[in-house]
């Protein structure tokens, strides 16, 4: 078995007194990433409604998410290969993140059957059939060329019964180390380095949360992540969860906090001592014309807009932002043009990657705790 | 009465020696544009899915189009005078041109009534009713704030006998002249000129559509109009039409085909002394995966593309036909993705943009002819 030499380096800079928070610096082949950090999420080899350039330049994405299953489906890993990968294919130069997958197929309820192997279901698509298992996830993402790859993990529903969540995370951690040993003896295609990252699981269960956490620390990979929250828990829940959580998992390592979420649990995962994030919310509520600004939340189809001609988000900057205003964004929202949702999405993803920007400026400046709390409640207000 | 006093220019610059083709400049209180040139439909205050500043840097756009009876049911008058007009409403700087609106409550078949009044009709949105007549009509675009507006006419369809053709076209001149007296009665609301241009009708009757011109060359207004052309004719009949109609129309004024067309027609049109175009086809076409090159025309949805990793159109230049490959772009548009229409319709444009600039340069170095002939097949062919 071959020795995985990676390439990941995390750089821990800043503690916050006050708070668990940290800012740090991730160095991946495919460039840097400052923490902590937002990722856009492009499902199908696109952050939908915005061009690649528009990431780099305007919404300042860092490093940006994949979603194994789509991709594996469509193009297919075929074309994925030939391309040289998801970098080459899609022209995004940084860093890129994939999930594993399993979210995606345990969300197709009645065309699968999990079993100890892995994962069977049925294409959303066309109904064809299909095999998931830990070994041939970890072949999938490395040959989607992914700098980060994420462990198959059973991601239990919301609410769990603990029996249930007991024997998820239990296969979890069996498949994990499955997935360990496959990505362990195999290599990276495209001439870069991978990493793998292991997911803490557990439901809402204390012990298991933590039986969970020392599994996952004790693997000693270059970054981990706690799955598993966000999926209906109320967040008081899942703040308190973070929490022990990560007294448990090393703090020379980035934590990702997945699939989360509001500005408030992002600066609240902040406050936990959570680098990474990841969330369809600010593209899919762009899309149906959900605002989140400096100011606070927007609702644009509402009648209130209609002649505010003022910009959508003087403070925040950008063109998306300044360039057009609410008036006219309402406009394009009311008659379901494409501009809209790509107007919203370029002016939300800025806004998502402003705040960790914010939020990592705080932390080094000191300052980071009183200024979350008052950015929690401004963001989170309704306008 | 008020004496129109207009400051838009035309300026003749070149007339081809082997064709009718004509380079020129036209000169507006909101920018120059030099032709021949293809102006992208704006319909709803947005050309679909291309951002303002992309229509500025990558389509290289020097004058847009506006629906009226989109714009008209949607902002609404209301809403684009309190925002200062279109242009300020949608940001675009450059000329704007908006139709009548009579084209569109035209083609609502069942839910319209023409009269000599004018057309009562009912929104396609909401179904209520409306009425839009010569005088409104000019009203209407005045507050818009189109820098050229169109006369409202009635567009025949076609096939159309000769009996329908002569009583539409007499009806739409005696329109013409109400348009006139209320245009030239009344002011631009945002301290820029507005200029009026008639419209030539007849269907495909050649003693119907000379008349016409003569009537519409009589009105000396700053620019004139083919319409009612490129509606099911053949194409042939088409350009004879525009043959013998621009041999009325005066050569001191730019000629505008409307609605019209392939790059196929486009060029043919140029060569027939059109010098503006306008055509929804490079937008529409591109939602569907409908690709108009340098080399060819490409649907992109053909298995032929899955692996075709070289850009969409290396020859043509820019982002979009050059960051992106066709393989990618076939994945998005299989996905039903909104970045696909957003590569698509710039890609377009951008051709479109391209293929008129050409035609320019080519007549004012003089060899136009041959290279029309040559581009015509080479721009028409299926790849
Ligand atoms: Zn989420
Ligand atoms: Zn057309």
């Amino acid at each position: 078995m071959k020795v995985e030499i990676c390439c990941m380096k995390y750089e821990l800079q800043k503690t916050d007194s006050q708070s668990k928070a940290r800012a740090g610096k991730m160095t991946t082949d495919h460039g840097e990433i400052l923490t902590p950090i937002f990722m856009p999420v492009g499902t199908a080899a696109t952050v939908k409604a915005v061009h690649q350039r528009e990431l780099v330049n305007d919404v300042k994405a860092q490093i940006i998410l994949g979603n194994t299953y789509h991709l594996y489906l469509r193009p297919g890993l075929d074309i994925l290969e030939r391309a040289g990968g998801l970098h080459k294919f899609n022209g995004w130069s940084g860093p890129i993140l994939t999930d594993s997958g399993g979210y995606q197929v345990f969300s197709l309820k009645d065309i699968r059957k999990i079993s100890e192997e892995g994962v069977k279901f049925q294409s959303h698509i066309d109904g064809s059939r299909h095999l998931f298992t830990p070994e041939n996830v970890m072949d999938t993402q490395r040959i989607i060329g992914a700098d980060i790859i994420m462990a198959f993990d059973e991601c239990a529903p919301y609410p769990c019964d603990y029996s249930y969540a007991k024997k998820s995370m239990e296969m979890t951690h069996r498949w994990l180390t499955r997935c360990i040993d496959r990505f362990d003896s195999t290599e990276g295609k495209y001439g870069y380095s991978q990493s793998l990252f292991p997911i803490v699981q557990g439901s809402v269960y204390k012990d298991l949360r933590i039986q969970s956490a020392e599994f996952i620390a004790e693997q000693n990979r270059d970054g981990n992540a706690i799955g598993g929250l966000a999926v209906g828990e109320p967040a008081e829940k899942m703040y308190e969860t973070i929490d022990y959580v990560n007294d448990i998992l090393p703090k020379d390592k980035p934590r990702y906090l997945m699939g989360v979420g509001t500005p408030e649990n992002i600066l609240e995962g902040i406050a936990l001592g959570i680098d990474m994030f990841d969330c369809v919310m600010p593209t899919r509520n762009a899309r149906n014309g959900m605002l989140f600004t400096t100011q606070g939340i927007i609702n644009i189809r509402n009648e209130k807009w209609k002649d505010d001609f003022t910009p959508i988000d003087e403070t925040l900057g950008g063109y998306a932002s300044t360039f057009y205003s609410k008036a006219y964004l309402r406009h394009l929202v009311k008659c379901d043009e494409i501009l809209a949702a790509q107007i919203a999405s370029i002016h939300n993803l800025t806004f998502y990657l402003w705040l960790v920007g914010q939020a990592r400026e705080h932390i080094l400046a000191g300052d980071f705790f009183s200024w979350k709390n008052t950015m929690v409640k401004q963001t989170m207000q309704r306008l």
